[in-house]
């Protein structure tokens, strides 16, 4: 198995801490290791042939500097001259895998997900590599506990004789809430966790009758001899100038064929905001939680998140806050306005106050 | 006149700024100056005499330092082996200008107050000098716009000839809210600022009377050789040994006779607290006060008060927050919560965090 991890994210909900050059995936969003290091070594004992890390050019140097204390040589950085959403990333990636494996299941992982119980996220990824050998393009479902709208749902059919695994009859794109309250209450409705497993001549297959643009723009890289990443870059940015845009999701899933759903149940977060953070880390008793902070102090305060820069951090007669210090900027927000941080970084465009960005 | 500083307090209120090495009047509560070089540097346009600091051994050499860029000889730093309330302080001070000019008036001035205008402050100065040289020991009173508990209040009965100041029938302590509304009602009760003015002559009296024994026990600086520096350190060791704390409103002037206070208009606070700031620092239109914030940043956000520390602050969906960052602190309390901030301080001594303190 070859392991594909999607790591050209640029997301600014977790201004202050993810900047463009650090984006979410490179961040120590937990304290010590990257979100990127985490799911490198998540994966690491599966003895995959080879890591694939797609990033952009942006933050490719980055990348490769924090995979560097691993010495592994299967590990392969490739910067994407721009990114492009999931499907040139995915299709890349897959050209690569199939010059030097036809016959290679590859599992793509983004690179900037929770998860809790890694040894059971290892034997899902086994389970579903079976199911792909069978021919499935298989995304991992992740059981849903909310109506959630922020996320696709995949509906579930017929089991398929790998345990908790089904074929898929419909992907949904982000539901309204009424939507997601319904598929909550039917109960074969999944979250699509972005996590898929399958062969690399099958999403081949399906990326050429989908997007043909995309295949024949990236058909160079089948040749053979394209393999010095010197050679790559030069080629990469000619083809780079020419595609679209596309999720993996839309461009490709929705339509495609032979689709199996795999129920992931190792307790997962796309950790999508501040404000979930809450969900995956442990609490201490007055609700707070502290992550990088030299010590907390609460005097009458509850269910806060410090994220500390390694400072003491005091709480006085609050609650619901999240609070991040970094070395140059202080961010103080209500937990259930997580999702509007995004709104800091847009006024820092406006004010043009970019050495924040 | 000589004007004497008292500089040795240690406000745990203003922690995370205020440290035990650092106190208040060390710190640039505004930004820029010091409390202290705003005091000291109020009063040089009444180019007095001389100006006694009078700090503390753990507080001196910080406060040598902050005076140093004025090469202002008139300034004198004395150190208290260790502080005794204001009643030694000021007996201290007085001993050491009447030897040198047994005629001067004293201006007694806390090192930590906020002062609007100080054009009005030196002109009801001068005014007080006035009624000091006619014997009054002079308080300057503050007019109450709230029944404020935090403070003491004295009673104004007879008119006197300078316009504003009237002879004091009462000195009444910290009141309860109720007997705070009964003197704000009454409106010729006046906050106790903690500023005097007076004749050396006429304290040293009063304290000889008041508190014998501080007197006794600093008789050994009214002798006319002890003039050095080096002289002063080891008498001061071996006098404070002995002595008692005491207030000067508690120990001398609620017991004394001539005593008159001068109303003062000039815009005023003790600044007792991080809640006491907004009141005495203009707010932008979403109400925050930012002190020396790289920027602020609101999105959806109202009167929050922010110690930027040099960062960017920003702020969401929160209200009535006091922000305080510094090097390795970070405080996050309730606008309404201000004075809880010394139960940190409690817990961080507690917990045996030190050096947070």
């Amino acid at each position: 198995m070859y392991i594909v991890i999607l790591a050209g994210g640029a997301g600014t909900r977790f201004w202050p801490l993810s900047r463009r050059l650090q984006p979410k995936q490179l961040m120590s969003v937990f304290g010590g290791k990257s979100m990127l290091q985490r799911t490198v070594e998540r994966v690491l004992p599966l003895k995959p042939q080879g890591i694939l890390v797609i990033t952009n050019a942006l933050q490719a140097a980055e990348t490769v500097a924090q995979l560097d204390y691993l010495h592994d040589a299967s590990i392969e950085v490739i910067a994407e001259p721009v990114g492009r959403n999931t499907a040139p990333a995915i299709a890349l990636a897959a050209c690569i895998i199939a010059r030097r494996d036809s016959a290679a299941v590859m599992a793509v992982l983004p690179a900037d997900h929770y998860i809790r119980d890694e040894e059971a996220f290892r034997g899902t990824l086994l389970r579903a590599q079976s199911l792909a050998q069978q021919g499935f393009l298989v995304t991992l479902g992740i059981k849903p506990d909310r109506p959630e709208t922020g996320y696709g749902y995949v509906e579930a059919g017929g089991e398929l004789c790998e345990a908790g695994s089904y074929q898929v009859t419909h992907f949904a794109e982000k539901p309204v809430l009424a939507k997601a309250l319904e598929y909550l209450a039917a109960g074969n409705y999944y979250w699509n966790s972005g996590m898929f497993v399958w062969q690399t001549q099958a999403v081949l297959c399906e990326l050429e009758q989908c997007l043909p643009d995309l295949c024949l723009a990236l058909q160079p890289l089948r040749c053979p001899d394209v393999e010095a990443q010197t050679a790559l870059e030069p080629l990469l940015e000619a083809i780079y100038g020419e595609i679209k845009s596309e999720s993996i999701d839309y461009g490709v899933m929705e339509k495609a064929g032979k689709v199996a759903v795999i129920i992931a149940d190792f307790g997962w977060s796309d950790v999508g905001s501040w404000g979930a953070l809450p969900e995956v880390i442990p609490s201490d008793a007055a609700g707070h939680v502290a992550i990088n902070a030299r010590e907390l102090i609460s005097i009458d305060a509850v269910r806060c998140l410090a994220y500390g820069g390694d400072k003491l951090v005091a709480l006085v007669g609050v609650k619901d806050l999240i609070v991040v210090n970094t070395p140059d900027a202080l961010l103080v927000c209500a937990a259930d306005r997580a999702q509007e941080v995004k709104k800091v970084v847009e006024t820092l465009v406006e004010r043009g106050f970019t050495e924040y960005l």
